[in-house]
């Protein structure tokens, strides 16, 4: 854990007192002892320090802010849901990278029951997207939406869920752009799509065509979604720095 | 399984036996049948077509070749061992996404007991090397060399390791060069090297850059050890596509 997050209920005034878990880290990991800082942030707010008032049976710390807040990942991802092993392997890593918004989808190769698991259920997934937060220190929390039909999610809710100035729906085609030269000068915001292991199916990717998505290609190796998730948002986002 | 991948000792003249395991593979996932064609390559050799000659307790394919072999893959990995249960993850996508030579090795901040590690034995990561081959539908498997001493690793063995024409090394730094504009025009090969979760030490950093590293970043996130390996390999390969 890089960062501590707390959540807006734990703070009074500047002082915050750590949840159990948070408490058993600091103790037995950190070792903590009055006096010291450490790194802590507000889940959705500032970064900040933490200097411990006391370390016993519960933590007490002063805490810091700076005055801004951590932008806002500035991609956004449509992910046809993968099978929920991989789901869960993959929240906490989404948030590490930085993800303003996760968009799960149904798609032609997604099977039915991948949405009746409760690795889709925020009681699982939102402590793992906040530890890919501690991990990269940061606290902007990802949000999640989970849309089981994707013509109308495409055709109608896109638009409004992320109001990205570039599209891409990664693809295993020949004619595909790479995807690390999608990220133009002048783009703000990026919606990524990534499709089922075996891709979109034709209808699919012509409706994704036809909403402003252009097709990228990370190369002609197949990777599990997990992989590939991981690799094409790193891809575009080397695009952007490079 | 995207490629069905062949030992050397399965062929007989252009006919193969799949193991027992492949077997299993074939006739409950693939359901395969007589006449049905597989996508196969030898392992280390060229890929090619199986045509299922027979299915039943064991499955013999007729196979046909392609002339030439895929090529080696152009990254080569220079990795701070991370603990073994990363490793174990990391074994299959890193031959996925296509490295030619996995280089582990020690630094400061990687634990003496890491290398006491079954995951280190080649009985273990061989068969999870092959998975991600079979999954990026390659046949070139990485190869992997393991070195307890990071000065003499460095500075007398890695010349003959990885002869590579590009060298950077993956550390938090606020004036690393973005990892995206790394690969320039003319490379042909590049070493890319990974650090431990705490990053390379100054001595570790100073050695590297004096064997010429240049020091690359992806930006101010922490990640997990297998998440930025991942992102690292395909941020390089990006920027060589873009």
């Amino acid at each position: 854990m890089n960062l501590l997050l707390l959540e807006a209920d734990q703070l009074r005034g500047t002082r915050a007192v750590l949840s159990a878990t948070q408490t058993r880290h600091a103790r037995d990991v950190l070792r903590v002892v009055p006096g010291q800082d450490l790194r802590v942030g507000m889940l959705d707010g500032p970064r900040g320090v933490g200097r411990v008032l006391q370390a016993g049976d519960s933590v007490e710390l002063e805490c810091t802010f700076e005055p801004h807040l951590p932008p806002i990942p500035d991609i956004d991802l449509l992910l046809a849901l993968p099978r929920p092993k991989v789901m869960r392997r993959l929240w906490a890593q989404l948030a590490a990278l930085g993800v303003g918004h996760i968009i799960l989808t149904n798609a032609a190769r997604v099977e039915r029951n991948y949405f009746d698991t409760h690795v889709l259920e925020p009681a699982l997934y939102r402590p793992l997207l906040v530890e890919g937060l501690q991990q990269a220190q940061d606290t902007r929390l990802p949000r999640v939406s989970i849309h089981r039909r994707f013509r109308p999610l495409v055709e109608d809710e896109l638009d409004a869920l992320s109001p990205s100035d570039l599209r891409c729906a990664a693809h295993p085609s020949t004619d595909a752009t790479p995807i690390g030269g999608a990220w133009t000068p002048g783009v703000a915001r990026a919606l990524l799509a990534v499709g089922p292991e075996g891709g979109w199916d034709d209808f699919e990717l012509r409706l994704l065509k036809d909403r402003g998505f252009s097709v990228v290609s990370l190369g002609p190796r197949t990777l599990r979604a997990d992989t590939a998730c991981v690799a094409l948002i790193a891809a575009l986002r080397a695009g952007r720095d490079a």
